[in-house]
This record gives C-alpha cells, sequence and structure tokens, in this order.
C-alpha cells in the first residue's frame, strides 16, 4: 500500500497530467470505480485523464515507486468486474486518448487511441468504404483498449474472429514502466515470442494499452438473414454443419423459444412465422448474387426434408433483416426485468448439445421452478445461459441458490473441457473458478509472466489472478 | 554442459524411449543435425525419436537434471537454422509422432502429432472434404511441429492467414518439463494469458510441441489465377488496392520479369503473354460463379486504362492456373544455380515501393555486377530478396560483399520499421540482425518470459536469442 497522503497524491498525478484532469468528486469516483457488474462498491483514490503515452508512463512509474494500484478504465461495460475499483486504486481513463488517425487504405489499417469507442471506429470504416467487424451490444459504449484486453467477440466471431484478429499492433506501458512498440503493424513478422498476444486478453494486468492498430476490411454486400424453426436441439448442429459445408456464413446464432416469446411479448417485432419450434437458428450470409440466395434456398429444403427445420423465413430488405435480428439481440434487455443468473460459457461446437442438455437437466431436477433462458453464439460454441428468478421468490435466497447452479455449471463446463469465460474475461467474478478451465501449472506459469511485465503488481492487481 | 558420458547419455535415453530409437551413427548425426540453411556443420550428441508426450517430458526432466541441451526436429526445411544441433545437443526428432487422429466434422479440427508433414495433413483435410489453407513449397516434407514453432506463412496469407490461425490448440512439454494443454481446442476462451501464442513461433525456445489440433476450413471453389504485367512497380499497390476493394483474394504475389525470364528459359512453362513488362503480380480467387469471373475482368480492364497494366491473362483450366502458379513458384529452385543471396523481410504493404526502390538503389551502386530477383508475397508486404552471384565472382568473394549487403538491408528495413524475418523465423541466421526489429525492451522481456518456462535453458539454447 502507498504511502503517499492523499493530498500528495493528487499533487503528484496533477504535475504529470495538469490538476483539471485529475478528479476526486464523489461522482466521478462512484462512476469510473465500477463496470456493469454493479456488484462491488466503488472506492479509487482518485481518476486521471492522461493524453499521451508518455503521461501513461509517468503515471504507471509514479505508481512502482509510491506502491500505487491502478486500475484501467475504458466504456465500463464489462461484465467481469475487470475494471472495478473497490480498494482506493488510482482509476486510469483512457476518455481523452479518442483519436483516430492515420487511416492507410492500401494497408487497411487505423490508428486508435485506446478511448476509441467500437462504434466510433465502426463509423469511421463505414466512412472509408471499409469494415470493422467486432460487433456486440455495448459497441456504443466500450472502449477498444477494453475490448483488446479482453479480447472482445461477439455476434460475427463465425466469420471474422475475436478482436484479437484485428489487432494489427499494439503500443503499451509495461507495469514496469517501459513503452513497448509491438509487432510494428505488420502482416508478417515472425521475429520471436509475440508478446502483443500477451496484452490481448490479459485484462490490464501486464500492462495498459494506450495506442493500437486496427485492420479494417470489405465491407460486406447484401447481409441476408435467415431464422429457422428447429424442433430438438441437436437438429441445430446439423443445420450448422450443412449451410458451412456449402456457404460462408458471417453469423450463426440461436435462441430458445422461451427467449423468443418474451421479446415479441413488448410488441416491438414480429414473430419470425407461426410455425412453433422449440428452438430457433439464426443465420446470416452475404447474398452477392442471386446464386447465393438459391443455395441458401436448397440448403433450408434440404434441412427442411431431413426433419431438422420445421419452417424458416428469409430476409427481403434491410429492414426485414434488421427485425429479425432484434429477435435475438433484444433477449437480453427483455429478461432484465426477472433479474437474471448469467453465465458466459463455452465448449468445442461439436459438444454443445449433451452439454446444454446436461446442464438443463441439473437445474431442472434441483430447481423445477427455475426458468432457463437459453441464446448465444452456437457456432462458436458459446452459450449465455440465463436463470430467471421466479416471480415469488425473494432476491436473496435466489442468488444463494444460483451461487450452487454456478458450482455445478462449471463442473460440468470442466467435464466437458469448456470455458468459464468464453468472451467476458475473468476480472474478479470469474477468478475463483479460473481452475475449471485452466491447470494449476497453467495458473504458475500465468502469474510468473504476470511478474516479468509488473514485478511490483501495480496494475489492476487481484483482477485475474492472485499473485 | 552436462557430466554424463557419452555412454552413460545413451543408456538413460534409451531407458526412455527405447535402445532402437536413439540413434548414433554418422548418417544419422549428420542428418538430424541440420536443416536447409547447411551453413553450420552439424555435430549433434545423440537422435532420439520419442513416440509420444510422455516420453518427451521424460527426456526434458532428465536435460534439466543433467544439463543437457535438447534440439527439436522436425522435416529440417527451416532456412534460418532454428533446428540445427552444431554443439553436441541431443536431436528430438519427432518422425515417429506422425498420427492424425480425432477429426470432428462439426468442428472441423483435428489432432496431429508434431511429427505429422504438412503435406500430410492437406491431403487428409482434402479427403474429407475440406481444406487445411496453410501452404509453402516445403509442405512435402516440412512438419507441423516446425510449422507452429516458426509460425509458417506462405502463399495463402492474404486470405487464410499464417499458421497461428489454424491451431485451436496444443500440446507442450515446456522447458521446466510440465505438459501443457493450451486452449482445449474452444473457439471462444477469455481466460486469462493465451500462453500457445507464445508457443506459436517461439522455435522451440520455451518448450516442445507434442501435439495440435488444427482447424480445417472449406474447400476453396473453382480457384482461377490472373497473372497480370505490371510496367511500374509502383502500379502493382494500385491494382491490390482496386482488386481487394470488390473481391475476396486468396493469393496475391509477384515477381520480376527477370525472374519470370528465367523460368521461362527452363522450357518447362510458357510466358504468360508476350507483352513485355517489368513485373507481374498473380492474383488467385474463388470464381463461384461467371459474376466473379466477369467482376475480375472489369477490374482488369479498369486497371489497363489507368495505366497500371500492360496485358493479361486468367487461367480457364486447373492445368492453365497449376502452370501459371508455376511461373512464380519455380523461381526459387530456377535461380538457385546462381548461389543467390536471399532474406525474407516485409514492412507494411503500403511502404513495399519505396522500401524495395531504396534495397535496389543501394545494391545497384554499390555492386552495379549484381543482379537482384524480386519475388514475393506482397499482398502481405512480404519481399524475398535475392541477389544472383556473378559468374566470374569467386563464391567467397560474393559473400563477403553480401554481408555488406546485409547491413544495408537491415538498416532500410528499420527505417521503414519492418521486419528482418518475415516468415523465416530468427533461428541463428537472424539472431545477430534482431535489434534492427525488435526495442531493446522487447528483447529483454523475451529473455525473461524465455526464463519462465526454461530456467535452466535447456530447450534449443543458442537459437532465437542469447540469455
Amino acid at each position: 500500500m502507498t504511502t503517499l497522503t492523499q493530498e500528495a497524491l493528487i499533487e503528484q498525478l496533477s504535475a504529470i497530467v495538469g490538476t483539471d484532469k485529475v478528479r476526486t468528486d464523489a461522482d466521478s469516483l462512484e462512476t469510473f470505480g465500477k463496470d456493469w457488474t454493479k456488484i462491488y462498491p466503488p472506492k479509487p483514490s482518485a481518476i486521471v485523464f492522461p493524453k499521451t503515452t508518455e503521461q501513461v508512463q509517468k503515471i504507471v512509474l509514479l505508481a512502482n515507486e509510491q506502491s500505487l494500484s491502478l486500475v484501467p478504465s475504458g466504456g465500463r461495460t464489462g461484465l467481469s468486474a475487470g475494471a472495478v475499483a473497490a480498494n482506493g486504486e488510482v482509476v486510469i481513463s483512457f476518455d481523452y486518448m479518442n483519436q483516430i488517425s492515420e487511416f492507410n487504405a492500401i494497408d487497411r489499417t487505423v490508428k486508435c487511441g485506446a478511448g476509441v469507442v467500437t462504434e466510433q471506429l465502426q463509423v469511421f470504416a463505414e466512412e472509408q468504404g471499409l469494415f470493422y467487424p467486432v460487433d456486440f451490444a455495448s459497441a456504443g459504449s466500450s472502449q477498444l483498449g477494453g475490448n483488446i484486453s479482453t479480447n472482445a467477440g461477439g455476434i460475427k466471431v463465425i466469420r471474422y474472429g475475436m478482436t484479437r484478429d484485428w489487432v494489427a499492433g499494439l503500443t503499451v506501458v509495461t507495469g514496469k514502466g517501459d513503452v513497448l512498440n509491438l509487432n510494428k503493424d505488420l502482416v508478417k513478422n515472425n521475429t520471436g515470442y509475440d508478446m502483443r498476444q500477451l496484452f490481448i486478453g490479459g485484462e490490464g494486468t501486464l500492462g495498459f494499452i494506450t495506442e493500437a492498430t486496427m485492420r479494417l476490411t470489405r465491407a460486406p454486400k447484401n447481409l441476408t438473414v435467415l431464422v429457422l424453426g428447429v424442433p430438438e436441439f441437436d437438429a441445430i448442429m446439423s443445420v450448422l454443419n450443412t449451410f458451412q459445408g456449402r456457404m460462408d456464413l458471417t453469423a450463426f446464432e440461436f435462441f430458445s423459444d422461451k427467449a423468443m416469446r418474451k421479446v415479441v411479448a413488448r410488441g416491438d417485432v414480429p414473430a419470425p412465422f407461426e410455425t412453433p419450434a422449440e428452438y430457433y437458428a439464426l443465420l446470416e450470409f452475404e447474398a452477392e448474387n442471386e446464386d447465393h440466395i438459391n443455395t441458401a434456398m436448397e440448403i433450408f429444403e434440404y434441412c427442411v426434408e431431413q426433419g431438422w427445420v420445421l419452417d424458416g423465413v428469409m430476409s427481403q430488405s434491410e429492414t426485414q433483416a434488421a427485425n429479425l435480428w432484434r429477435l435475438r439481440e433484444d433477449i437480453s434487455e427483455t429478461i432484465s426485468e426477472w433479474t437474471p443468473y448469467k453465465n458466459d460459457i463455452s465448449v468445442v461446437v461439436s459438444k454443445v448439445p449433451p452439454f446444454l442438455h446436461e446442464i438443463e437437466e441439473v437445474v431442472t431436477r434441483e430447481y423445477p421452478d427455475f426458468e432457463i433462458i437459453w441464446f448465444g453464439h452456437i457456432g462458436d460454441g458459446n452459450l449465455h445461459l440465463n436463470i430467471l428468478k421466479p416471480d415469488d421468490l425473494a432476491k436473496e435466497v435466489f442468488f444463494q441458490r444460483c451461487a450452487k447452479v454456478s458450482t455445478w455449471v462449471f463442473e460440468i463446463v470442466e467435464k466437458y473441457a469448456g470455458s468459464v469465460s468464453a468472451e467476458h474475461g475473468v476480472g474478479l467474478t470469474k477468478k475463483p473458478y479460473l481452475e475449471y478451465t485452466r491447470s494449476k501449472e497453467e495458473l504458475d506459469y500465468m502469474r510468473a509472466v504476470k511478474l516479468v511485465f509488473d514485478p511490483k503488481n501495480v496494475m489492476n492487481p487481484g483482477k485475474l489472478i492472485d499473485l
């Protein structure tokens, strides 16, 4: 712990970033000390707003000298408390490092400050006739530094991969206070350990990302959405396999009928068709020409013949495509009124059916009054498990029971060699469960790697892994 | 250095792998002690042929106890002496760990021993109606363990990326002798540092890869090749940019007229067309239907109108496509009779023209009698620079002068923020030049990371970086 008085701390931070870029008012401490988890009461010492990598470096050097704990803060949309400051930490907000620069049309790259908002980059790409393909519900406020530090995924991973795949180069300040320019934005660079990869998904525990060169790609043409009604979960996998064998999909999502009905009940979007089905698959693809539409129709008909699909609808316009997407994308917000217990888990795609059935069976047997809502990025093996609180159950009792559910779920995750965090990261909320996915030896190496870059444990201490 | 006698060494190794799996005959020592570089005289103590990860682990534990130096050996097609054993090391050959197993059609993954030959995996994928897209000249003998350890690239990187992008999971034995199963073959797994990424491209200096789960993908349809004659190098970039804006290319290669003429002079393949041009671009794309062909023709005509392209030819059959590819792929073998000085360098794509011009200018000014042959993966910013030995120049004098060329080239690489090794790795040959691409701080972190996984420096010591 630091021996600096609060006054001296503010003075030293102000000397680096200017007095107007250090905040200690109650509102700021409350706002910048937490993310979307809202479980841990925020309690930072101060919030600083650097404008340059050099200022970040100076803050890190100060932290090393004075034993400060630093927490990086982006759009604060995290779901694992990776950016929570609950122990008197100094929060470094990247809000002022939000410049987009050095766009290069041939390289299709652009330099972004860590504070650039995801949607800001998406819009910028669109203005250049290009496309930044990482997309998810919180794109309107999440920042790139956070996306990279948690290797954000989302709804287009099946085609475009995770954030990792779009980082051409990184500028980071390590825990020791060194500035590293990693990979120099090269496509090919086989000159030893690619340390850029450690900072991607490193949750700010090795160092803070201050700038990133991001890749852009060709804008997709005429994205077309197909929603299919599927009678049995297992058939979804056959549908996925059949489509993937003949077409490049840009998305393959699924949701249950229970989820869909709750969205439709709000009255904003219609049901996709009248035929009832237990599950729905949502596919998206580029319909560059009639051939693609015809191929999709052929595969659809084949799936119906096989009994895998009961009914389906294909978007005929952008508006209709957007409405079909809402059936999937509005689920999270719709079910929030039931105080859902949430988990973001994954297994290899082929194991999804028995994995899902086993979790469902255990929860249903132990808590028959719980309603389970499934949805997720099934093309990536990534399921979002949501359990709704029964109306007559007290919140406290519900959460107590859910703690038990967590243990059952993670035991099943371990049995299926899956991940306790597919895309949300570890932060504080998943830290106690890391051993269900990573071996003891792996965790020991992770600790040793942490100490290489951050020997004094000043960077986001207590997150991801305990030393 | 080990204090074990040669006799005791053979005995202990034999106890692990069996007497028939340890070789010390002169032929084996010569064969397994070197790669394609052939600069360093091989001098290993013994060659061992483990069959399981457990045996590899036991050898590594023995190496730690007895201070042995271990060198991993795959297909020995490396061009940077990464698998050379010139100092009494024990070579671990993965020739017997060449099983392909656990193919999963839904996950499109397959488990491969480190000794699986690249082409063996390509053929296996084809038999399943799928595709393993990493391809290069030495695919017939290079092994996956080596491909992964050097993050091999090749001729399809523009569409499919490097080997890194196809590794779903890795089993490694670290330098401390721990067996780690990294990433469990998951698509999404955000549970802390992705250490798999360190072993990819790690050149066996942190540990040895014993098994890998590789991803396969949809087989491409009707690959079509376009060879274009380009009057000026800079125009190649405009051609690349224009095609990429409207089509997904699977390859974008280039070669100079000098290179093409030498290939054609052998009489195996005809020139692409009669119009002379200084440079050629070779593009490949999937022509799924007439639309793609028409689009390619439209862009071609546009490029001619702009003066970027003088003439062109599009393959009408698989045979013709293969012949056009030979214009590019036969260069390396064709020029080998001139004892070429070779370098494998890269910059960001947009900087290729001035970078190439500057190197050419310096070499031509200083050594006007040297003939320069350029070719490479220009869509990735990766140039293969080849300087041919004048017939009347003694080999020794030529190589002395080339040492000077290396320094000039790498100074230009540094000026353009490029890489001294785009895809061949560092090994021994590029180790002295690493600082032209990586900063002193980066190299210090690399050393510290090495010590985390291999504290006694038993894994491929002296390669990549000195401690």
